[in-house]
């Protein structure tokens, strides 16, 4: 059976492809940008594999560090204020405020310490899962879905952009893995630090907010560019955002002659995409049929147009009879600047596997993560314009889907939201 | 609610806990050993960090060689011959053999090349997911379950220590998620040499076998000893048994003077059981209780009777008031020497984080990986002598179960399994 043909359906061509897995093309030009190599400095509060990145900062970490080779991406909704479901929406104050305030600041200060090397908490409440294994450059990243300021009586402050994504062609969501109200973002280069670190930030948000849904993911720790579950070279031609302050302008918040307020501006917005792959097919087919889809050698990750992996394709080559060389449907084609210009976002996901799914398909893809200042100059127009018959778009499955804002960062002695939550 | 409690059951001191977590007491002692810290060379075909470790050998890799940080295991049943279901069942020939044989050879021949960090086969049908990445310390270990000698025709060859374990008290065993025909160990340094090589080897099966299980675990990146996800130090005082031939008698067969096959000697056999933690309970304990329960201290692994990690631990120790100062029912008391003398296996299992159950606790916990030279004088009565009553068997669950025999290791030009399917 082909991919995507079960039940009877058959639909190359149809499905909306941005995220098909962090894919080689769109690292095919400036449209969209991804962090540095596994083992690139990405910012100036880097650190080298294994040391500490601070977790203070005029914008969170996470977002323009060095990607890690281990995440969890977790969302949780905030409990309702005792006596009162529901409360808080719109009152500016109240139970829920407290609450999500009293949650921050206890999360900043664990993650603070955390990412220091540090137990979380003073005393023997810490388990000790993470004893010995240092800072392994720990980043711990706060997000806050539009849940969040309903129920923390903050619904006046909730920014237009932060609506939710619109529906896209073949989209397959389910609701139960989207959506949230909080949104962490734990990631470190050692295994047992990235678990400890969640389930440190779930055991100190007891009471004040359940975890919807947890999703785990990983990189290699070769160095190089970023190679995904299909084969692909993830990242090519992108340039590192901490490099270029015009593009670094994309990413995170600025409020140069806008209305943005104090808490975000230096903040940015954060889509979360899981993108199932069919790998049983993908697997199959040819290598040939494998390049021509994305418009790249896998190998080294140069276009099909020739040269090495940092070499512009040449989108109008063509072949002595006349058919392009990069295919009219490739990945990188549809993905090129001249599609999309001035649509920008730095994507840093990690791959996932999670064994097999109850029809014996992998469960297995790509934990799209998409940082940018606006997702309505982002994600939105990028991931509708890739709509258009991507050849990739046959081999992977949006399953779930989230939009967070992610507060500036928290200076130190403050926590991360506060001057949201006590404007 | 307190842990095992759901349905009304309260049950401490029930349950069976030889795995509960390859516990930090096991190491209390000789009884039961483990390999070699993350970074100790384990074995002479050992390799540094990122290295290749040799495929071919006396036995196979990934039994003594230094525990790698990612790993997969699973288990796959083979396919019935075309036109006879079941046959082959004590045929000593058919196609079941020589479909087995044609799987194991191909297996093999993959495995040497991946472990050499080259890709598995010749020519385009690599997806190139490990392209990069180098060896990365890859292990591919392969194990026969029962029903593989049926399916095969050699059920006449089928060792008496290959039998079905025994019911341990307390088992909540999943059968869909236990036992198998052909099991597989793959191991690695890098996440994606680790999932290219499980993919390839479930693509080379099609036709000939189906996967039934995957599971897939992690130990940390530092160094020093194993810590496991309830915060324990696992395998503190047990040497590396490729340092005492004695030892490493006990955990590869070999046929001194009784009528060990030769397709066995040099072999092992191999128990893995899915051990989940209730970690929600368990992260709730004051660290006192969490450390009386083991018999040890949590940041350095020392017995509650003093000293340092290596300290034997004093179980006749008491206090002023004639209370024993390591429990009763303390971990390390009940898996202690003079409980469990000369029952010996090797454990070398991985932690597991695999997000939220339905009901929102996690599922997470110990793959329990142990080897022995034989089960009937390994892990089972070591698991019978352990269910008596340890403090830890409240906090975790074993869910699923397999046993599987592992032939010698292939000479060069050999593939494994041969001198059985091929006696």
């Amino acid at each position: 059976m082909g991919p995507r043909e079960t039940g009877g359906r058959s639909r190359p061509g149809r499905r909306a492809v941005l995220g098909a897995g962090g894919l080689a093309a769109l690292a095919a030009g400036a449209a969209v940008l991804t962090t540095a190599d596994a083992r690139t400095p990405g910012d100036d509060r880097e650190a080298a594999a294994g040391g500490a990145v601070a977790f203070h900062g005029p914008h969170q970490a996470g977002i323009l560090t060095r990607r890690q080779y281990h995440a969890h991406l977790a969302a949780l909704d905030l409990a309702a204020p005792a006596g009162a479901p529901g409360a808080g929406a719109g009152a500016g104050t109240g139970a829920g405020r407290a609450g999500a305030a009293a949650l921050l600041r206890t999360w900043s200060a664990a993650a603070a310490r955390m990412t220091r090397g540090e137990p979380p908490v003073d005393g023997g409440a810490d388990t000790g899962v993470a004893l010995g294994a240092g800072p392994a450059a720990l980043t711990v990243t706060f997000g806050l879905g539009p849940g969040f300021f309903d129920r923390a009586g903050l619904t006046a402050a909730r920014p237009e952009a932060l609506a939710p994504l619109p529906a896209f062609p073949d989209d397959e969501l389910d609701p139960a893995r989207g959506g949230g109200d909080l949104f962490v973002q734990v990631a470190a280069d050692d295994p047992l630090v990235a678990v400890h670190a969640l389930r440190t930030l779930q055991r100190l948000a007891r009471g004040a907010a359940s975890t919807r849904w947890v999703m785990s993911g990983f990189t290699r720790s070769a160095g190089g560019t970023h190679r995904n579950l299909m084969g692909q070279l993830d990242g090519t031609a992108n340039p590192a955002p901490a490099t270029d302050p015009a593009q670094r302008a994309r990413i995170l918040v600025t409020g140069s002659g806008s209305g943005v307020p104090g808490w975000l501006e230096g903040g940015s917005y954060v889509v979360v995409r899981r993108i199932r792959m069919l790998l049983d097919h993908w697997e199959g087919l040819p290598a040939q049929h494998r390049e021509q889809a994305v418009g790249r050698r896998v190998a080294d990750g140069a276009p099909l147009t020739g040269g090495a992996e940092r070499t512009p394709a040449d989108l109008d080559a063509a072949r002595p009879d006349g058919v392009p060389v990069i295919a009219a449907n490739a990945h990188i084609r549809l993905a090129a600047p001249r599609s999309n210009a001035g649509a920008t976002m730095l994507r840093r996901g990690w791959s996932y596997y999670d064994g097999l799914r109850p029809d014996g398909t992998p469960d297995a893809g790509l934990l799209f993560v998409a940082w940018q200042a606006d997702p309505r100059t982002g994600f939105i127009p990028v991931q509708h314009r890739l709509a258009r018959g991507d050849a990739l778009a046959r081999y992977v499955v949006h399953e779930a889907s989230a939009l967070f804002v992610v507060p500036r960062g928290a200076a130190e002695g403050e926590y991360v939201g506060q001057a949201l939550l006590e404007a």
